[in-house]
Formats: C-alpha cells, structure tokens, sequence
C-alpha cells in the first residue's frame, strides 16, 4: 500500500514517520506538513531531518497552508519541547521542501489506488482537498484526531487537532467518503512507558539514541499533565497502524460533525440529522497487538538503520 | 421476567408504561415516581390514572424523593403539556399512593433475582437505592437518559432526565454494577408518526382514544422544537422494550461518568481513568423491529382493556 502523511511533527508524528518506514508493507510516496504540536515551517524541517536521520532524505515533504498569525499553543511547547522534538538537535536539512500539499494530495488519490492518507494534525490541508470531487469520494483518510465517548483533552469537550480547525475537520467529516477516526477514544489506551524505551537505546545506534530521547522527553511532559496515566499516548503512530492493519481497532460508523459555534466549538459528535457519509469511529483498539507491532517496528529501524 | 418502572409520567412515561403493560412476558410489580416532565405528585396522579384506566389499578405505586421546590422547566410542559399527559383529562384514583419508593427498590431486589428495573425520570431514588450494596451489586438497571455520542437535549451536552439530578446518575455510573444507558443516541431514532396513531384510534375503546389523544400531542410538540424528526422520540418504551428483549440494541461497554462540575454538568461521558464497573452504553438500534413490537402491543391493548 501507498502511504501519505500529514504531519504538525511532533514527537508523535517522529514516533508515527518511523512506524510507516519501518512497515515493510508501506510505501511512503510523501509527506504534506500542517500545524498544531508547531508550526509548518518547523514541522517540515523536524520531519526532513527525521527523514535524513532514518536514511530516507528522497521522500519528498511538502508544506500545507496554515493559518496567518499562528502560534505554537503553550500546552503544545510543553509536551513537545519547543523545535517540537523535545530539545533532541537534529542536523539542519539541505533539500529544500517541495511543492504545494493541497496538489500533491489531489494527485496522489488520482494516481494511486491503494493510497492512504493519515492526517495528525489540524485538518487544513485536508478541507482544502477535499473540495475536490474525485478525492472527496476516493481518498482513504485515517486520521488521528477528536474525541466522541470520552473528554478532550484541550477543552473538556475538544481535542487538539480539531480544535486547531474546527471548520476544517467539519468539511472533511462532511465531504470525504471513506473516513476513519481515531481519536482520544483509543489513543489514550495505547501507552508508551519508560521501561519500553530501554530496547531502542540498547541497540547502540544514533537512531535508537534519538527514539529513546524523544520519548525519555514526551513521557516525562505526559507524567506532569497526565500522572493517572503512567505513560505517553500513542496517539499518531496508532493512526498508522490503523491504516496498514484496520483490524486493531472497532468502530462506530454515524454521521458526524464538529461544532463549529457556540459553547461546544471543537467538539466531535455524531449527527442524527444528517444525510451524508458516515465516520468510521474507532471506540476499542486492540492495545496489546498495536503495542507489540509498535515496539517490533521501532526497535527494527533503530537497529538496521 | 419481574419489573418496576421508575416514571416522570409524561406522555412517553405512558407509552413506557403501556408497552410494560401489553407484554405478556411481563410482571408489572410496582412503579416508582420520579420527576422530570412533571413534578413526582403528579407523576404519580398520571401513573395511578393510567394504571386505572389500563384495568390494572392494583399495581402499587411509590413516590419517590426530590429536591425541595424543584418546578417543571418550561420545556418539558411544552412537550407533555401542564399536566403532564398532554392536556388530557383522566378521572382521578381513588386508592392512596403507597410506601417509600427507595425501600421498594431495595427489597424488591432481595426478592426477585428476575427483576429489572427502568428508570425513566431523575435518577434520584436510584441513587438512594445505589448506596444498598446488595442492590449496587445485584440491581439490573435499564435506563432511559444520558447523550453518549449524540448533543443532549437540553443543554448541547446535557440530556433531560441526567441534567435534572447529574451527581445522582453519576452515583448510579460508579456503584451500579448493572447498567444499561438508553440514551438519546438510541431514542432519537425510534419515532413515531400521526400515521402509526390512527390504529389505536380505530379500535374504538377508551383506551385506543387516549393513547391516540397522548400520541397527537407530543407528535405535534415535536414537529415544533424538533421539526428535522418528522416524529416524536419514543425514549421511554424504547428503555423497556431494551429490559424485555436486549438484543434489539448494540452497546458499547465502557466506564461512565456524569460531568458534575464545570462547563459540561450533565454530560454523560466514558471516562477511562476510572476503575469502577462498565455502563453497556447503547449506540445502535434495531428500529423497525421495536418499531413492530411497539405498534402490536399498544393496538393489543387498545383493543383488549
């Protein structure tokens, strides 16, 4: 299968890149940049170095559109340091990024089949795709963001990534045919301990020496905000793992929308009265199958790159 | 099978009330009253009228508690009118109302371990029974209330009978062991038309006139702050055609809460940091066979009392 990725990178998004190059069953044709954990410009130079450090600087990276006027959220600094990498230096990119993502989008679900798009950011650059016909109907979108039968976690009733938008992830809700959620609802079941961590630094690489500092630094920013949690969500690399095995998770499929005005802006919820496509909602994930394929995959690429 | 029904009768209370009534596998041992469409005094006048006029006046009905000078919201005597049942007039009972509602629950789940209980208004006097803990422990609960992946219907996050007592269904969430939430994700899609009425009315019985009567009024009441329906929620028989027959929904098992401070009170809402027992959350419906079983019995006891 194709795979894109629509990344605000993140330590996540780092975590969710390195899953899809470490899927044998994955072809990374590119990377579109949004915003939310940083901004554009920072998450395309975070996910090109990436790219670098895990030997693959030919996967084309094209920045997506984003607000004028906008700023990193104090919460999101906090949780992913303030490159967005948790203070982890990665050498400075050459290439310069690609062309436009909105495009790349639109052409890649013309060109290809069995194309993927996993969005973990705010819906930007998706909403703008997705006023396009033939990718309203086509494209395949596995998207991690919003929250239906639990809290948010920006707003009591909103997630990050909507909330960023919240128009935007209304009109992929509303447009897009084939959408998967997958949400507060799961990824907060899928957790990242220290003790995990411990394999990727004894590989001895430079690789599984960055893993390891980027998820040393997300666990400890999760054990301030989240201390019942014991661990970090998983939130990006589960969306990934949903979209090469959709077996790890069930899902509710209803129509749904994201309020867009009064006191619950933000909010995904499930809307009776419409007539449109259905949302495929992820409310139960396999938690220790995804946790064993994330740890094989990562310790794998830490070890042979 | 045994059952209590927990009322604010209202004129979906009736529906439920008559559905319990009609179905042969059913033993009616009592009613409690609760509040929500109308005040517990006359939930109960309403119960006791109908329970005469269904030929069964001998079913005992309890009272239960509610909060001093509580009042009927404006909205809930639009939708069911100021008495209750839509403006329609039944003779008034004649036996005295009976004993304590929250020492009937209690003992009748020491007696009966076939019993099942429907609660349809404030969760009061459940929360009062809640704090038995054989009762926690071994009552069967099919409740009518909560908005899981749906808006609320009083407040965008908040539904009727959870927004008039939130800490008490959220008693009922944490020490119940058995609980089963009919929510408005579910109700909302089980409605009921002018066209379906005109078979009770057909009948020519007193009993087929006032179901017809009851029906016209909330019907009418919908078509005004909910016109999208095109048909009036059957919220409450849903809950007891669910306590008859659970296979006529799909649930989610997940631990509940009630928002009970801040901006979303009255949310019901899954809440994955608590250990504590499973709500079986219903997220779909089997709409046209309740819709079947609900049309047969109330023309069956149209027909028949």
């Amino acid at each position: 299968m194709k795979l894109i990725l629509d990344l605000d990178t993140g330590i996540d998004d780092a975590f969710a890149l390195a899953y899809a190059l470490a899927s044998p069953e994955v072809e990374l044709i590119g990377v579109t940049g949004t915003y939310g954990n940083v901004t554009v410009a920072d998450g395309v130079r975070n996910t090109r170095a990436l790219l670098a450090l895990f030997g693959r600087p030919d996967i084309p990276v094209y920045p997506g559109p984003s607000p004028e006027g906008w700023a990193v959220a104090e919460i999101s600094a906090f949780i992913h340091g303030a490159n967005g990498l948790g203070g982890v230096e990665l050498p400075a990119p050459v290439a310069p990024p690609a062309g436009s993502a909105v495009d790349f989008l639109i052409d890649a679900v013309r060109t290809h089949p069995d194309l993927v798009i996993v969005p973990t950011g705010a819906s930007t650059s998706i909403a703008a795709a997705v006023q396009d016909d033939h990718f309203a109907e086509h494209a395949r979108i596995v998207m991690m963001g919003g929250a239906l039968t639990v809290p948010g976690n920006v707003r009591p009733w909103a997630e990050a990534n909507v909330w960023q938008d919240p128009e935007a992830t209304d009109e992929v809700f509303r447009r897009a045919h084939h959408v998967t959620m997958i949400g507060l609802d799961v990824t907060l079941k899928t957790l990242l301990t220290s003790s995990d961590v411990a394999s990727w630094r004894e590989q001895g690489t430079e690789v599984g020496e960055v893993l390891a500092a980027l998820a040393d630094y997300y666990i400890g920013a999760y054990s301030t905000t989240a201390p019942h949690l014991g661990g970090c969500g998983l939130h990006d690399p589960l969306a990934v793992a949903v979209a090469i095995d959709p077996s790890l998770v069930t899902c509710l499929a209803l129509p749904m929308q994201v309020d867009v005005a009064g006191e619950t802006r933000g909010r995904t919820i499930g809307d009776l009265s419409r007539q449109g496509p259905m949302v495929n909602v992820a409310v139960d994930v396999d938690v220790e199958r995804f946790l064993g394929a994330f740890m094989t995959r990562l310790t794998r690429l830490a070890a042979n790159t």
